[in-house]
């Protein structure tokens, strides 16, 4: 029998006690000699909880016992936590989480560990909850050099977008209905801004490419800024308004940014709604390829951790090569120098001024009264920007274009 | 230095040796020693050609020489492929296909000598081509029961298809526009009747439940009969027509056809067009996830295959559990307790007698003029054919819906 410990009986922790239960029959297929629950780990008590007699509060008990072979980090943050998991990894103990923070902050430093302790630390449930992205990624896509990736990362926030286009709810609305249905968090910083989706973009950028990419190297924008007026806008051209975690290779270096883009409603990646994620990988033998589903949530997240423990079972042996190396200097470019197609919404009074400076734009209808709104072609950032002092006018919203 | 030998020197064969070769740096980060192509088996001569130099025409030749570990299967079909790969199984090399064919019909044996010999054999290619599907229902949701499979799987029927929504061409233009293109060979039967679906949801199926499902217990039913008038009455109420490869858990037994469907636009798989595969699966933790990419094509399936060699390489040590055991007797329900609802087309003058024994159902508008058609509510295979006995009219044309 191979021995669990779970640190963190929240959502996510209490989702894996119940799969690894639940499910015994299935994970047996799979490993052979079963796969047990022997502690929880938290400080908080559950009185009649059914797993109530695995609970115990102190991590040592965990850390010292030699039986425990895996340990399921699901705390969250990057305090305890990294504390827990370095402890874990020094006592020779494979971590599996779905602590997408700690691992984008601390990734470097842990998968360094594993490696010297001949351990594994997976993280399936990071990116994309319960949808398998990071083995397809690193597995599956081996023989490709990736040219770009770009998802929906964050639920909370394509929730509240979606409200927005398909209902014209404002932002803050929105950003309610998500608080009462659970998709949002009291104080949703974390994913209105955009730093979630960036710790995400982080992660499958530093696997694309081998080497870490830090979340403070990565250009990132919320959704804060888009208006009712800007999804309308977008609708009558064809467009919904989407966060997007991108990452654009260009030679040696790549871009890698969070942003609000508009999304042409005939790819794919336009029509995921609600809390659904989607990520697009595009290699240079596969061409495009997109993974799909749940990207939180109890079980779906305790289904990818669970796919990890299997996986750490089944190759106690050999782990995976599934991290990455130190940081490359230089090789996140500075965006300045990215070029895509950009959307402008402005006062209607500048539209003759906006011409004059732009050329031949594309104007959309259908927005805020006084208001008009237009699409770019091919511009860099700095043109863009260079453009607007030319013309003396602020620009009342900007969005790339995918 | 891992050498490989590469059967058949056919648009994937020589995919797979452009990929080795021009990807090599990026092979060598997940295989530091390196992975080079020794042979190229091929009773063909290919004079001129780059890797001429690599051509031998005997496959005594690869199965004798110890310093090949892996080799890659494309032949295709399952007489010459068969043999040659029983061989090298039991020459104690890893083997790795896109043949979904001889997977759908051989496996169990192939994998059975597999496992006793302790090597690989693996078929990521030979299930949605280019798309990681395989590995991430194996790995990734190990955790979960596989409630249901529903896929786009052939690339040739969803671009007849999408050629007959999109421009209403008949299903007869349609077909020549795609053997112009490449997209469908000269004799299309195995796509267009269905049987390349239903070997790749053979091979889906008895990976998801553990054992074997074999083609022949697949009801399968291709594309012929749907008509240009079945797609306007279908788009007419919000749906496509797909052709579908499913499976459907039903307690301890479940369902397993291939047929054309109409499939509600708001669903993810509707809007997958073109020559592209998408691939739904759902599993009791983990919900609904999708899978989708280009299903076929030389650099696409390529891509698959390059991934099983560096997963050889990686691992030859401990082989995989990717595969399945025997055929469970009666495992396969038959299709007549199959509950779905039911498109039907029918001479408009019948229209009247429809509605007295099929009761409230939905017409649909916009199909051929003097025809009309109908959805109904669940109802199961048996219980539909019964109501057209008691009707005593033969329908135009039937179709489920998903």
């Amino acid at each position: 029998m191979i021995q669990v410990a779970v640190l963190g009986f929240g959502t996510v922790g209490s989702g894996v006690v119940e799969v690894l239960d639940q499910n015994a029959e299935r994970v047996k297929k799979a490993v052979p000699e079963g796969v047990a629950v022997k502690y929880i780990v938290d400080i908080r008590e559950f009185p009649g909880n059914p797993y109530e007699k695995l609970l115990v509060r102190d991590f040592a008990l965990v850390e010292n016992d030699p039986d425990v072979q895996i340990v399921v980090e699901t705390i969250g943050g990057a305090t305890i936590a990294y504390d827990f998991t370095k402890r874990a990894l020094l006592a020779g103990k494979s971590v599996v989480t779905s602590n997408k923070e700690l691992v984008a902050t601390k990734g470097c430093e842990l998968l360094a560990i594993a490696r010297e302790k001949k351990v594994h630390y997976l993280f399936e449930a990071a990116v994309g909850g319960g949808i398998p992205v990071i083995r397809p990624l690193v597995q599956c896509l081996a023989g490709n050099n990736i040219l770009s990736i770009c998802g929906i990362l964050n639920g909370t926030t394509n929730y509240i977008l979606t409200k927005m286009i398909n209902e014209a709810l404002s932002f803050d609305e929105a950003l309610k209905q998500a608080q009462l249905n659970g998709y949002a968090e009291q104080d949703p910083t974390a994913d209105v801004e955009g730093h979630d989706a960036c710790r995400k973009i982080s992660i499958l950028s530093s696997l694309a490419y081998g080497h870490y990419v830090a979340p403070e190297l990565i250009a990132t924008e919320g959704i804060r800024k888009v208006s009712l007026s800007d999804v309308a806008f977008a609708a009558s051209a064809g467009y919904a308004v989407k966060l997007l975690g991108r990452t654009v290779r260009d030679g040696n270096q790549a871009y890698v940014f969070v942003a609000p883009h508009l999304v042409d409603r005939a790819c794919p990646i336009a029509r995921v709604d609600d809390v659904f994620n989607a990520i697009m990988i595009e290699g240079d033998a596969v061409g495009q390829t997109m993974f799909y589903g749940r990207g939180a949530g109890k079980l779906p997240t305790a289904s990818a951790v669970v796919g990890d423990i299997i996986d750490v079972a089944e190759h106690k042996e050999k782990p995976r090569r599934m991290g990455w190396q130190d940081a490359v200097d230089g090789f996140v470019k500075p965006m300045d120098t990215f070029v895509c197609r950009r959307y402008a919404r402005i006062a209607e009074k500048d539209k003759k001024r906006s011409e004059e400076i732009f050329g031949a734009v594309r104007w959309l209808s259908a927005g805020a009264p006084a208001e008009a709104a237009f699409l770019t072609g091919p511009l860099s950032e700095r043109e863009f920007a260079e453009k607007w002092m030319a013309a003396s006018i602020a620009p009342l919203g900007t969005l790339r274009v995918l």
